[in-house]
C-alpha cells in the first residue's frame, strides 16, 4: 500500500484538520469529524454525510450556495447518531435542517436515530434520499438502489434553494424534484485500497473492467474487456436511457472520475458524451467534469443527467464557494 | 493499460474537444491544439504551453484572470512552432505577449522559433522561464533546474497582472519577481502510462517511493521506503528551505497532487505541512490542496511555495474564472 498517511486509523480526522486549516471559513468539530460553516446566515440548513473516502465529497461541499454541514464517517463507514447530532445542531438557526443523504442503509438508520435524539431540542429535521445509480436494483449496502455521483447535484439544489431564503418543505420539495429527474451509471477499471485494510478488496484483470460497479466498490452489472471511450459512453447513457429517457429535455450533466482516472479521460469521455446526447435531442444546459464523488484512488467513472426546469435551472446556475465547487 | 480513450494518438484532440465544448467562453483551435479565450479584452496577453498530460495544466487554465491561450503538445512532447504561432496570434491584441514557460529545452526551442517568425507580424513577445524544482541541477529535458507545480503560481501572477491592465514589462517583472521566490519539490510514489506507449516507463518497488522525480518520470534525488506523511512534508520541505529559507516571509503555498493520489491524502499531507511552517515562522497567506499540475495517473505529491509582497498578494488575491481553477 502506497498512500500519503501517517496512521491509517487516524486518514479521517486529519484529513479534516487539513480541510478546515486550509478554508478558514470552515469549522471543523473535532473528535465529532463534522465540518460546517462558520457563517451561515438565517435560513434552512442543509446537511450530509456518509463514509469518508469520497473527497472531495462531502466536507469538500460545504460552503456558501452548498451545504452547511457534513458528518464524516470512517472510510466507507456510516458516521454514528453522535456526530450527526453535531452536524445538526451546527446546521440549525432556527429554521430546520434538510438532511441530504444516499440510500446506504447504515446512513439511514444512524441519521434517522439522530433526527429523533435532537426533536426534544426543537430542531426540526426533514430528509430526501438520493438513489440515483440505475446499474442493480439492489446492493451490498443498500435495500434499492444506490446513491452515487449524482448527489453533487443535490447539494448544489437544496443548498441554493436554502440559500436563495425558501423554508423546508420548499427546499425538500426543489430537492426530491431533482432527485426524481436524476439517473447515474458508472464503470471501475481498478480496485481502491482502505489505508486500514491495507490491500485491494477485489481484483480486476489488466484488460478488464466492471460496469456498474459502486463507490465502495460494490459488485456491478458485468465484468467486460475493456471498452473504447465511445463505445462505454453508450453503454452507459443506454443503462440511464432504459431506466428515464432524457430525450428533449434539458440537462445538467456530470462526468465524474473516481479519483485515479485523469482528467484527460474524463473530457474525452464527455466529448463522446455530448455527441450522444446531441442525436439523442437532449440539450446539456450545463455540464461538470472532473473528480466529484471519488472512491479513493479508483479509476473509473460514472455519468449523471439531471432533468432541468426553470426552478432547477435558477439552483443549478446559482453562486457557490465550497473548496471542492466554485460557481460564480 | 486501461485508460477511457478512443486511439491513443488522438487523444490530446479529444480532450480539448471535450474541455472547449463543456467551457463555451473557450475557443479551440482544432489541428493546432491551441486553447484561447474567447474574449479577452485589451491588454496584453499571457500564453503559456508544453506537452500534454499535466491537466488541468495547462488548458484548464485558460480564462479570465488567468491564460489567454494554451498551446498544447503530444502527451509529455514540447508543441511544434505553428501551433505556438496561433497562440501567439490569438493571445495578442496590439499590447505584446507574455510566454510563460517551464524550463524545458524543447520547449525553450519552439517557442523562440515561433517568437521569432511572429515578429514580423509585429507582434511584441516576451518571456519568463519557471524553473522551481529545487530537486536536481540538471535533468534529462532541461539544461538547470525544471519547471513543475509552481508555475501554476505563475500562471495566476501573470494573468492578474496582465486583467488589471499594466504593459507587457510591468507584467513580465512582477511574473518575474514570483519566479525569484518560488521553489518546489515533488515526490512519485507510481509511474504513468503514456497512452501511446502503452506500458509504464518505470518501475518502483511496493514500498519505495522516488523523491525529485520529474513530472515526466525524469530521475530524482533517491529511491527509499515510503515515508509517513509528517516525514515526507519535512524531507521535501527541508530540500526547498535548503535553497530558500522562507523564515518570516507570507507565501502562497500549493501542496499540488500528481493525478493518481487521493485528495484525502494531498489534505493529510497540508496539514503537516501547515504544522511545519507554523514552527518555521512562514505564514501561509492563501494555501491551494489538490492536483494543480498532474502526471496523468501518476501517484505522487509536491509542495510549491511562493514568496509574497504586497503587490503579489493583491495578484495572488484576485478573482479567476477558468475550468481548472476559480477564486472569487
Amino acid at each position: 500500500m502506497k498512500k500519503i498517511i501517517n496512521d491509517p486509523n487516524a486518514v479521517v480526522t486529519e484529513m479534516l484538520l487539513g480541510l478546515s486549516k486550509s478554508n478558514p471559513s470552515l469549522y471543523y468539530s473535532e473528535g465529532l469529524e463534522v465540518i460546517s460553516r462558520r457563517r451561515m446566515g438565517d435560513k434552512v440548513g442543509v446537511v450530509t454525510g456518509g463514509g469518508s473516502g469520497h473527497e472531495p465529497a462531502h466536507a469538500g461541499y460545504v460552503g456558501r450556495g452548498m451545504l452547511d454541514a457534513a458528518v464524516c464517517g470512517h472510510i466507507f463507514s456510516s458516521p454514528s447518531p453522535d456526530r450527526i447530532i453535531e452536524g445538526l445542531r451546527r446546521a440549525d438557526t432556527g429554521h430546520g435542517v434538510l438532511l441530504v443523504l444516499k440510500n446506504y442503509s447504515g446512513d439511514l438508520m444512524n441519521f434517522e436515530l439522530a433526527t429523533e435524539m435532537v426533536e426534544p431540542e426543537g430542531i426540526v429535521v426533514d430528509k430526501v434520499v438520493v438513489r440515483d445509480d440505475v446499474a442493480v436494483p439492489e446492493s451490498t449496502y443498500s435495500t434499492g438502489r444506490r446513491g452515487i455521483a449524482g448527489t453533487f447535484f443535490i447539494h448544489k439544489v437544496a443548498g441554493a434553494a436554502a440559500e436563495a431564503g425558501l423554508p423546508l418543505p420548499e427546499v425538500k420539495a426543489a430537492a426530491q424534484k431533482a432527485i426524481d429527474g436524476l439517473r447515474s451509471m458508472g464503470m471501475a477499471m481498478t480496485p481502491c485500497i482502505l489505508p486500514a485494510v491495507g490491500k485491494a478488496g477485489f481484483h480486476l484483470a489488466d484488460d478488464e473492467v466492471e460496469i456498474g460497479m459502486g463507490i465502495h466498490g460494490e459488485p456491478g452489472v458485468s465484468r467486460e474487456k475493456i471498452l473504447p471511450a465511445k463505445a462505454l459512453a453508450e453503454r452507459l447513457l443506454d443503462h440511464i436511457f432504459d431506466d428515464l429517457d432524457y430525450a428533449g429535455s434539458d440537462v445538467a450533466l456530470l462526468v465524474n472520475g473516481l479519483g485515479g482516472t485523469p482528467l484527460m479521460e474524463l473530457y474525452i469521455l464527455y466529448n463522446e458524451v455530448e455527441q450522444i446526447l446531441r442525436q439523442k435531442g437532449v440539450r446539456i444546459y450545463r455540464p461538470y467534469v472532473g473528480n466529484y464523488m471519488t472512491s479513493l484512488e479508483m479509476m473509473g467513472c460514472s455519468i449523471s443527467l439531471l432533468k432541468l426546469d426553470d426552478q432547477l435551472k435558477a439552483f443549478i446556475d446559482a453562486p457557490c464557494d465550497t473548496p471542492g465547487h466554485k460557481q460564480f
